[in-house]
């Protein structure tokens, strides 16, 4: 009974949610509703995310262009957090269905479907899928197939993380075997895939952490994954001519963090640098030096993987070019999959009470 | 005695100042002597600029390849300050000449001479010209000729502030008519060049001044060099909203200050947009939030002229053609010389003492 109130609640609600693949999932009049899902819904942008409640949704009847498709697994990251607490620059139309990144198995297509057949691995072409349930029905151009050789938790978080490492390894500047990249949060998911694709690429990396009582661990960790040099802030701060009478300065600096962080790979970037912001972990903004621009010809740009892939939605073969590398180096374990705690679906509260603490492990839903 | 003296001491001394410009001036053993300039003259990098001393120097007798020029006139920029002073990136080797920027006449030529001759007037293809004297031999690849039917003063002022102000309009991204320019510093040269080339390209410039006392005055000089918007930094501190009510949103912005100021001109900036900074005069770093780089997809990226030219040195049509469009400007009166105090050369301490203080006059020289 609550069930089906539920459904005829949303229907009557007659919302639209952001992207032909969410809207249909709320079902609409006239319908033949088949299949249900479970998926975490909010219904409204506020800190408390205990607001996000696992509910019953219709899915609606395939059409000829649509994939009914099961959720296998589903990251829960911070950008997903924020989509729900109204904080993040794209919101999706409320109610939603949290969860932006995931791995899914085809189930059945619509007669003229092409790109994906039952059986096919994969993963949302863009963000905002709501990828926090246990099936959904959308179109085909909303999906992408991964290979299925791999793991389900490495195809369930490749397509953000790693695939913002790839960008911004091949994006910004020419790197050629034996050149340097300096990058902050070097323990984050995308510090973590930066350090291991860049070794693949036979490119060096210098690596600044946080100061932090398991330094040590850390330090075995990355260097596990083949970073080439790993500084502490505050060893940075005293300056890295050690590490550049070794390897040329970098042209290339990925930041995450900001603040002093920030500037400690700004200032350490060869004369034409480019310092590529992803994130601002710490909340406090970079301090730029006229000198570095004019003199030192350094220039800031920032890297967003929703909006890369937005802007190339129309151009899958670039998608899935960068795909097929990425999974490729997963395929040959040069590329692991983030440490992350694996949450049983019905738990998700934990891994989103988890999420929302800082410096926690990833936690993925498994469904 | 006196005069043959310093020649003496200069010849033996043997030191190279940069450029071949400037190192003939000093006489080498052996050369026939004619005839002799007089320089201002710095022997140290200090603070000091009283240590900047008018000495006669000898002049080497023309090649085949060389060019003597008569200086008429030559600004005294801060920038040629901070290379007296030692503080700027690039340094003369000592003792040397100073001055950048400066217009003269050819006397003579060599005989395979072919870009100039005796009659035109010529400024300085690079920095370090030592321009500063009343003449000076040089090769004739370190001249290029600009028209005589402009004023001394815009000839003589025309190769840094104005050719800054042509690049930062063309060079970063495509404006054209009716698009809009947000800078700060508006009253510097650079940024009085910025509102009328501007303006003679049809574009609409938002213009941020410092508070002062006569703002009043001051916005009356930029609104008839053609200022659409003029704001002081606390009028612009409460928002752009009537701005934007009229003119799109700018895809360029201009930095001369940094601190709060440049935090204004980045924050007016449209999606996409790039925030070149080609000055620090408030010796405040720029402060970036992650979120400008990331979401609003904003780069940041530094100007320096000195730097363009020497990297097209070998391409001088390229610096012939910004010439001509900035020299046509000025023929058109759409182009002013800066408001500038002129100084006889003899007088010269004054003009260097004016330039050490903030907000002053340009001075220039007239030899």
């Amino acid at each position: 009974m609550t069930r089906r109130l539920m459904v005829a609640t949303l229907t009557q609600a007659g919302l639209k949610l952001l992207g032909g693949n969410v809207s249909g999932q709320w079902g609409s009049r006239g319908q033949q509703l088949i299949h249900h899902c479970s998926a975490l819904v909010y219904r409204e942008h506020t800190v408390n995310i205990d607001t996000v409640r696992i509910e019953q949704l219709p899915l609606p009847v395939l059409s000829k262009h649509s994939v009914r498709v099961k959720m296998l697994a589903a990251p829960v990251n911070p950008a997903d957090i924020n989509m729900v607490q109204g904080t993040y620059p794209i919101l999706c139309p409320l109610p939603a269905v949290g969860g932006n990144e995931g791995l899914g198995e085809v189930l059945e297509v619509g007669e003229d479907v092409i790109t994906v057949r039952p059986g096919d691995w994969v993963v949302p072409v863009d963000a905002g899928f709501g990828t926090w349930r246990t099936e959904a029905v959308c179109e085909e151009g909303d999906l992408i197939t991964v290979p299925k050789d791999i793991s389900i938790l490495g195809a369930a978080t490749i397509a953000v993380n790693p695939c913002t490492a790839y960008r911004m390894l091949h994006d910004f500047h020419t790197l050629t075997p034996g050149s340097t990249v300096i990058q902050n949060g070097a323990n984050s998911a995308v510090g973590q895939a930066v350090i291991q694709i860049a070794a693949a690429m036979d490119i060096r990396t210098i690596n600044i952490i946080r100061d932090r009582p398991n330094c040590g661990e850390v330090v075995k960790e990355l260097q596990a994954l083949g970073a080439d040099y790993i500084l502490t802030e505050e060893e940075a701060m005293s300056g890295l001519q050690r590490v550049f009478q070794e390897v040329p300065k970098p042209k290339l600096g990925l930041n995450c963090v900001g603040g002093i962080s920030g500037g400690l790979v700004l200032s350490n970037l060869d004369y034409g640098g480019t310092l590529v912001t992803y994130g601002g972990m710490a909340k406090k903004p970079l301090h730029i030096p006229a000198k570095s621009l004019i003199f030192q010809n350094i220039t800031l740009q920032g890297f967003w993987m929703t909006q890369w892939k937005r802007n190339h939605r129309q151009d899958k073969a670039h998608l899935r070019s960068m795909l097929d590398s990425v999974c490729e180096l997963v395929r040959l374990r040069r590329l692991r999959p983030p440490n992350c705690i694996q949450t049983p679906f019905p738990q998700y509260t934990q891994a989103l009470d988890a999420t929302v603490q800082p410096h926690q492990s990833k936690h993925v839903l498994i469904m």
